[in-house]
């Protein structure tokens, strides 16, 4: 029995109903709104309380009703860490008394007992001999009829009723959390190399001709280097070219078969040099504002030192053989998974976690996890939660191609970002399908697309046997559709399109043997990249997911899309050419309500990769994408400051 | 720290996360789902664990994966009262080897450390001397590897795998409740006639009036009697013909304004006759298998009562006046609100609780509730409940014309059924939509609704002057699209179409006069009533809101839809042709696969309404209608057996 009147329902953001914390970047905007209603017609107000990571007492903002019972307010937080909200709302007699005494006032109705009842409340909201008192004594006095009218329709008097809430019987919503994180956590620019392919030469690479490379990354623009697994490689059952389960002598095995007797999880492959050299890698990277990303991989090769030392972490079979992973009647023998649910798995996961930690000591800030929907995913909520507690800025990228619910679910328990399908979203219809959902769906409170157009794991079908048009089409989609995105490089900027037996597999796959690349050579692909990158460093509505506003454009070939910081002070408007083959060309529409454009319309665009200059003076504009030119443009919009 | 591997989320039915419970009725299909994952690929298995009103132990339903990890079950409740339910899943690593065994078994990969691992498993599952100890010890039998695999292969195995869910680390949803009611909470019929209007003669008409029209309302086929506020009625500021403010005297006044000298809520109007007369109303209904409706309108005229006696649970003014109902600058100065907050709320609101218990102890069981969304929901929470915790089996109509999310509200919080915005929906595409809303949103575990095509409040403009096709119309459509409908009695009988001023209201409107009707005629409006609610009674198709489907037809001025029980032995199909004025004609879609129609179609219609026979024997079918003759087919469906 409760007579607060007020309910507060689909308070937003929210994650499964407050069961895990949605996330945000530092100063990325918060839309905050709630259902909030009453009976009648009675007056609310409503206030979000909210508390920054090392507040002890709530901070207020007032939520204004936007129609249809949907009260929101817009906020930036400017702090690192956990952030809790709540909504708080209540029937405002003294407002709702203020709206009828001037709806009354201005029918002329008479109001001399509303004016008396006025007194009474700022009587109550008096806290002594203020001018809330003052006023209260004014509209006491019957003799002032018409100037005690005109007093309460003053803006003063409005501004009265503003400042001082009248609380009664207020109603709470549940309180929820936010994760604030650093700004990496959402705009990053990945490059992957193996590193025993960085050598010039042909040898096997190791971590100094890494730092080598270092420079040529750096001018590039990207800002991560991810790596595959630095660790040992299993000798037993070692995979051979195009995953042979035979290797020959002398093949180098796939990284991610880790552990041998030279060591495992915490230990580096000594053909790759010493953990002094990977961190040498660390540091030096960090000079160039590179991070280095470390690829978590929990599996062991059957040679790997945990078999030995902890067979208890291990499914034990009625023979005394140790299960290899299997995808029945699939066998992979080069593989012993861990089994989380053995009965030392607290032993384990222990130990697991000791690895991120162990990896964070070296100088780490970014992990992209392997498979992570191989493994539970309570493990990760609970690693990852227990690293955060000592290490707040780490990013973890998983790389869960898998069902729909399970990616989701790794991101709502704590994963920064994710790979995600864009990888195989190749026709307009589904790169607007998956944008929206990304960006509008509940997931947009927790999943953080990384966009990669291959990996070693995947050649899509859509790139097999293409030429560059094609490479540069997914290219510039990946770079300006999401803030991190990501290129498996080498092979992207050599345009390889050879499969496996038609596999969505790469022919002769770097992950089974040392390649050996030119890595002094430039070429279209790495100017167009750079360029990319360049702007994306210089143009902040780039370094934004959520901004997406897609653009009708007379051509079904042609896929247009504007993206602008709330401020509008960064403006880009992009136009791909899915057609690799043809010119096409069509009108493509600028958001005059978007961009406050007025009747007479002047727009600088400066595209940035060709740098050519236009002007636009009309709402529906030209565009002609030449593949044999550019298959794509990405204009920086100047809107003269007299139309805002 | 937990190593319970499986994932449930969005556990359906639910209301607001389980603040709400959902709703149902005996015997209606309840569909209970959940997604439910896990890392890798083991095998999950499910169930829903329910209570039904007064069990005590959890009674068990296998969940079956439908695709997309969701994983779903159908139930019928049988009883009335409160379920509660929530959803269980876990890893069956036997189930897992099972289903690898036979994959492996298949391919001919040597399975012999797979049969003693199988062997292991059922001896973990065995308790004893048992089938699973017997099958343990046969498969732990090495000589016989080629029987033991066509042991494990066998249908007996795939049973005894079936029998035995091996429960491990299980994971637990929260607990959600349904609230599964009586069948009239569902489907009822209602008919709406002013007592006072209900005489033969012109008189003021009396309770045993009503009495006399009983058997006319039972022939037509109504199951629900409503009549509005039955109380003495306010004399000062009486209102008069057409809402005006003075009424002259001899006026009757409006119903609503509740209570004079001569009583309050717990008193009959004189001039309708004794308490006793009103209660042989309600026993002579209910032998005709009608229930009389209570009109709830919680509020006084100036002269009630509880004016005077309790002038705390009204808004004091500072002039020693009450506060009168306005909406500024408008002011109703026949009505007083209650004040829900005033110092004295709890004797305010048990007041009110005992106003609707003294009228269930006569003989009641429908309350059709005045403006509920003009009084504190949380007051519709607690009194709702707190009745319902002495009646189960009340029925609580919310006349809620109001916001979407208040109307919504109050059926959260309790109300039986509502009064919708179908009097609003008119064209194909708008009647699609809400009946797309209501059967498909959220609302549908909550929301029942009431489709009025008027009420004596609402002449909506679409039957301003408008002849008699019209009314036929919006009848027919609010009689086949909801389960719940109900009729302003002769107001519609008779076509009345004149508004008041333009306005959505009646001309003379019956709210504040008394009317003369003619109740021994009858009229083709009432023949067509008679039958529809014929066809409602013996089809049961046509008593479920939530079955509806929506028929391809190639004439947008037709609206067709098919209305079926699940299993089929009730199927209705209903064509409205939307234009009044002029013959439509279309091909109308069958749903074959809705019907388990094969190649060979065989369907015999029965048209309800005209007593004509068809046979249909293609999937699409020619509808013609010809509003001179009528505006709608409402066609029963014979499937012939063999196709079924």
């Amino acid at each position: 029995m409760t007579k607060a009147r007020v309910l507060i329902e689909n308070v937003q953001p929210q994650v499964e109903g407050g069961l895990y914390p949605a996330k945000r970047t530092v100063q990325e905007r918060i839309d905050m709104s709630a259902h909030i209603f009453t009976d009648g017609h009675d007056h609310i107000r409503a206030e979000v309380l909210y508390k920054e990571p090392d507040d002890k007492d709530w901070r207020r903002l007032a939520l204004k009703s936007i129609g249809n019972d949907v009260w929101s307010v817009s906020f930036y937080p400017v702090k690192k860490g956990r952030y809790v909200f709540k909504v708080l709302a209540w029937i405002d007699h003294f407002e709702t008394w203020y709206d009828g005494f001037k709806k009354k006032a201005n029918a002329s109705v008479d109001v001399s007992v509303e004016l008396l009842e006025g007194a009474l409340f700022l009587k109550r909201l008096s806290t002594g001999k203020d001018e809330l008192a003052k006023l209260a004594s004014q509209l006491g006095k019957k003799p002032n009829y018409a100037a005690n009218i005109e007093l309460v329709l003053s803006e003063h008097f409005e501004e009265m009723v503003q400042l001082h809430p009248l609380r009664e019987n207020e109603t709470e919503s549940a309180e929820y959390a936010i994760e604030v994180e650093h700004n990496k956590a959402l705009y990053s620019t990945w490059y992957e190399l193996f590193p025993r392919s960085a050598s010039l030469t042909g040898k096997h690479g190791t971590f100094k001709d890494v730092i080598k490379l270092l420079p040529r990354i750096s001018s590039m623009g990207f800002d991560v280097l991810y790596m595959p697994p630095v660790h040992p490689i299993g000798k037993v059952n070692r995979k051979g070219k195009n995953n042979n389960v035979r290797s020959e002598a002398g093949e180098p095995g796939s990284p991610w078969a880790i552990g041998s007797d030279e060591g495992g999880h915490k230990a580096v492959h000594p053909a790759l040099g010493t953990l002094s050299d990977y961190k040498s890698l660390i540091v030096e990277a960090k000079k160039m504002g590179i991070d280095v990303a470390f690829d978590l991989a929990f599996q062991c090769a059957p040679d790997h030192p945990y078999v030995k030392e902890h067979p208890e972490w291990f499914k034990q079979r009625p023979d005394g053989s140790i299960q290899y992973a299997e995808n029945p009647p699939k066998k992979y023998q080069d593989i012993y998974p861990f089994d989380f649910e053995c009965e030392e798995w607290k032993a384990l996961w222990e130990e697991l976690k000791s690895v991120v930690l162990f990896w964070i000591e070296q100088g780490l800030k970014i992990f992209r996890v392997d498979n992570p929907h191989t493994k539970p995913i309570p493990f990760w909520q609970w690693c990852i939660a227990e690293v955060n507690k000592q290490h707040p800025d780490i990013i973890f990228l998983s790389e869960a191609f898998t069902r729909p619910k399970v990616m989701a679910s790794l991101a709502k328990v704590g994963f920064t970002q994710s790979y995600t399908y864009f990888t195989w979203r190749i026709s307009r219809q589904e790169i607007m399908e998956y944008m929206n959902e990304l960006v509008n769906s509940p997931s947009r409170n927790y999943f953080r697309p990384n966009f990669w157009p291959t990996t070693p794991d995947i050649l899509p079908y859509h790139l097999h046997n293409q030429g560059e048009n094609m490479f540069i089409i997914r290219l510039a989609l990946a770079a300006t559709l999401s803030a991190s995105y990501g290129i498996y490089g080498a092979a992207y900027e050599l345009l390889d399109n050879t499969s496996w037996n038609g596999r969505e597999e790469f022919n002769d796959s770097e992950k089974y043997e040392v390649k050996k690349y030119d890595w002094k050579k430039t070429n279209r692909m790495t100017d167009i990249m750079t360029l990319l990158n360049k702007a994306r460093k210089s143009h902040a509505a780039l370094q934004n997911t959520w901004n997406i506003q897609f653009l009708a454009i007379e051509n079904p070939n042609l896929l247009a899309f504007l993206k602008a910081t709330d401020d509008l002070r960064s403006v880009v408007l992009v136009v791909v050419n899915l057609d690799q083959y043809n010119k096409q060309s069509g009108y493509v529409q600028l958001p005059t309500e978007k961009l406050k454009l007025e009747a007479t319309i002047n727009v600088k665009l400066h595209e940035l990769i060709m740098d050519e200059h236009y002007t636009w003076t009309q709402e529906w504009n030209y565009i002609e994408l030449d593949p044999a030119k550019i298959p794509f443009h990405l204009f920086a919009l100047r809107i003269d400051e007299s139309q805002m």
